[in-house]
C-alpha cells in the first residue's frame, strides 16, 4: 500500500485578508500530479479540509472539481476526515453514496469506528479514520463518564483500533489531535486552552501509521511513523520558514514505514524580508519574486512617509509592515522623546527628502531655523 | 418506468419562526414508504431541496439519512436538482462520486445538458435535469445574447431535450420554473418581478412528462404531463385548503402517462381556525387536532385579555392571530370612537369577566356607575 498524507488545506483561507483560492487550486494540482506520478493506492486527509464549517462556494467548487480529478479521471480512491474546522455534518453529506466510487468522506465521529480496507496495486491496508470531536461529544457518543480528557477520549477510540483484526494487514490510523511536545504554528485554532488537548505520542506508535492532522509543520513525534504532513501552503508568517510537503508513505506487512516528504511549491511564497525602506526597494529589481506574500520588517529609525504604498509599486502582495527600527526605539523611549521634541528640524529634513526626493539646500534649511525659532518664540509669549 | 415526482422539499424552512424539521422528517417518511410501498423505480425531486443556500445542519443530516435509505435500504435511485431557493454549487459537491450508487444529484446548470437512463423494473426512460439558472446566467453558458427571458432560456435547454436521441424511450424533462397560468401560494419566492418569469406550458408538452417544481400546489398546465407535484407540506397559512401529494408517474413507450396523486398527510396540519375566542375555547375540547399549526381569526368586536395566552393554552400551536371582528369594525371606525368614549362601564364589565371569569354583579355595576360618574365630575371640574 503506497499512499500520500496530506491534512489542514484550510480551502477557502485567506492570509491578512487576501484571498488564497488560486494559490489553494495551484497546491492541489502539485499533489494530485505527485499522486499519480508516484502511482499512488489512495491520497489520505486528515483533517481541516475546509477553513470554517461553512466555506466559501469557491472552496466547495475548488474540492469537488479535485475530487473528481483524482478519482474519475485518475481512478486514485480518496479518504478524507473532519478537522476542528469543518463541520463534520455537513462535510459528511450523503458519504455513503460516494464510498462505491472510491470518495471516502468520514463525517461525525460514529460511536463504533468504520475501518476502511483500501486495495492498492502496491497491496491492502485498513485505515481507521478518526474525525476530531470533543472529548464531551466522545464521552457521549461511548457512554462512558470516565472520559473527560482528549487523551482519554483517543485511547477510547484507539482501543478500537487495536481489537480489529486486520488479518496481517498494516494498520493505518487517520486522526486530527495535538501531539504532546508537537511544534505549533500561529495559523493553528488550539482545541482547547491552557495544554488540555495534549495526547501523548505513545498511544499511536503500536500502529504501522498515524497519518495525522492539525499542525502545519511536518513532524512527527515518538517514532517516525507517528507523523503530521503539515499543511500544503504556508498560512500565516510564523510558517515562513517551514518547507512545506505531503509525505509519501509505503506500506508492507510486518515492515516500518518508508517515508519520503514531497515538496509542495507554492506558486507564491510567504516571506519575511528585513531592511530599510530604501534597501528593500533597490533588493526588489533582483527579485524574481517580488510578488510573493511578504511581511517586511522595516528597519529605519525615522519617520517614513506612506512606506507601504512605496514598498507596494515594488512587492504588489505585502501583508504586512512592522517598523523594527522605530520598535527598538521604544525601549529608548523617554529619551526618543526628548529627540522629537528637540528635532522638529531633523523631522522635517526626513518628510522633505521622502516627499521632494532630494535633501534641503543651505537656504532653505536656514529659512527653516528662523521659521522653527519664530514658532518657539510664539509660545513662550 | 414508474416514479415519484415531488419538489421544494424547503428542508430547514420555519413557519413564523417554528422549526418545522420534525414535520419535514415525518414526511421523508411517508415519501420512503409510498416509494417502496409502489416499488417505483426512481424518485426525483425537482429543485428547492433545502429553503437555504446555507440550510441549518440539521436539514443537511435530515436529507442525508433520507438519501441513505433509500438508497442504501431500499436501492430506489434519487435524482435531485437545485430550485431557486438552493446553491447549486453546495448542493453538486462531489456529485459524480455519487452516480453510481444511484444518487444522480444536479448542482449547476451546465451548457451541456446531461441526459440520465434510469432502468427499473417497469422499463425504462431518459431524465432530463434541468438546475434553476437566472436568464443571464443561461445566455452567459450558451454564449447568445438573444436570450434575455425565462422563457427563451428554458426554450434553449428543451431543444437540447428535443435533439437527443431516447431511442424509443420516454423523455422526462425535470425543471424549477413558473409556468403561465399557474396558481402561486404565499411561501414561495418569486423567480422575478412583474411577470417577467412566466413561461408558456406549450414548450413542454411534446415530452412524455415534465417534473415541474417551484409551485406548492400541485397543479398542470396545458396538459396533465406538464405538472407541478407541489410541496409535501404547507408553508404557509395561503396553502391551508390545499391537499398535499407526491405525484406517482409511470410510463410506457408512446403512451400518455399514467399520474396518480399519494397523499402526504402533516403530522401537523397547517390550518385557520374562525370564531369568537368563546367559542373556539370551546371547540377545542373536541378538536383531536388541537395541536395543529394554527391561524386564529377572532370574531369578537370587543377587547380581549391575552387572547393568545387564552388560545394557547388549549391550541399550543397558533402562530398567528387576526381580530377579524375588530377589523370589520375598522369601517366603522367613528361610531367606534364614540362607543369607547361612552362605554367605560361596558368596556370594564368585559375585562372584568375575563379576568375572575364571572360576570359583575348588580352591587358591583352600581358601584362602579358610582365610580365612574364621579371621575366624570372630576373632569368637569
Amino acid at each position: 500500500m503506497k499512499f500520500i498524507h496530506s491534512s489542514d488545506w484550510h480551502l477557502g483561507r485567506q492570509l491578512h485578508g487576501e484571498s488564497l483560492i488560486e494559490q489553494q487550486r495551484l497546491a492541489l494540482q502539485q499533489i494530485a500530479q505527485l499522486a499519480v506520478e508516484h502511482q499512488v493506492d489512495a491520497l489520505v486527509i486528515a483533517g481541516d479540509i475546509y477553513d470554517r464549517s461553512i466555506p466559501p462556494a469557491a472552496a466547495v467548487t475548488l474540492l469537488s472539481d479535485f475530487l473528481d480529478e483524482m478519482i474519475a479521471e485518475h481512478q486514485i480512491p480518496v479518504l478524507l476526515t473532519a478537522g476542528n474546522h469543518d463541520s463534520a455534518e455537513r462535510l459528511g453529506f450523503a458519504a455513503n453514496q460516494m464510498k462505491r466510487s472510491g470518495l471516502h468522506i468520514v463525517g461525525s465521529l460514529t460511536a463504533e469506528l468504520t475501518p476502511i480496507l483500501l486495495q492498492g496495486k502496491s497491496g491492502a491496508a485498513w485505515f481507521y479514520p478518526i474525525s476530531y470531536a470533543e472529548p464531551t461529544a466522545v464521552r457521549h457518543l461511548l457512554d462512558d463518564d470516565s472520559i473527560t480528557s482528549h487523551e482519554q477520549a483517543m485511547a477510547a477510540m484507539l482501543a478500537q483500533v487495536a481489537a480489529h483484526s486486520s488479518e496481517g494487514l498494516p494498520k493505518v490510523v487517520v486522526a486530527h489531535c495535538f501531539l504532546d511536545g508537537s511544534s505549533e504554528s500561529e495559523s493553528e485554532r488550539p482545541l482547547s486552552v491552557g495544554g488540555a488537548d495534549r495526547i501523548s505520542p505513545a498511544l499511536f506508535t503500536p500502529f504501522d501509521y498515524a497519518a495525522l492532522g492539525h499542525l502545519h509543520g511536518p513532524q512527527y513525534r515518538a517514532a517516525e511513523h507517528v507523523r503530521y504532513s503539515g499543511s500544503p501552503l504556508k498560512y500565516s508568517f510564523s510558517e515562513a520558514t517551514q518547507r512545506k510537503s505531503v509525505t509519501l508513505v509505503e506500506l508492507k506487512p510486518s515492515q516500518p514505514a518508508v517515508i519520503t516528504l514531497l515538496p509542495i511549491t507554492a506558486a507564491r511564497d510567504v516571506r519575511i524580508i528585513e531592511g530599510s525602506l530604501a534597501e528593500l526597494l533597490e533588493r526588489a529589481k533582483d527579485d524574481p519574486h517580488a510578488d510573493d506574500y511578504l511581511m517586511v520588517r522595516l528597519s529605519d529609525t525615522h519617520a517614513l512617509l506612506d512606506p507601504m504604498g512605496k514598498l507596494r509599486s515594488r512587492y504588489p502582495n505585502v501583508l504586512h509592515l512592522e517598523r523594527t527600527g522605530l520598535m527598538t526605539q521604544q525601549q529608548d523611549r523617554d529619551i526618543g522623546r526628548e529627540r522629537i521634541k528637540k528635532g522638529e528640524l531633523e523631522m522635517f529634513s526626513d518628510f522633505f527628502s521622502q516627499v521632494a526626493g532630494e535633501l534641503l539646500t543651505e537656504a532653505q534649511q536656514q529659512h527653516l531655523h528662523g521659521l522653527i525659532d519664530e514658532l518657539h518664540q510664539g509660545e513662550d509669549a
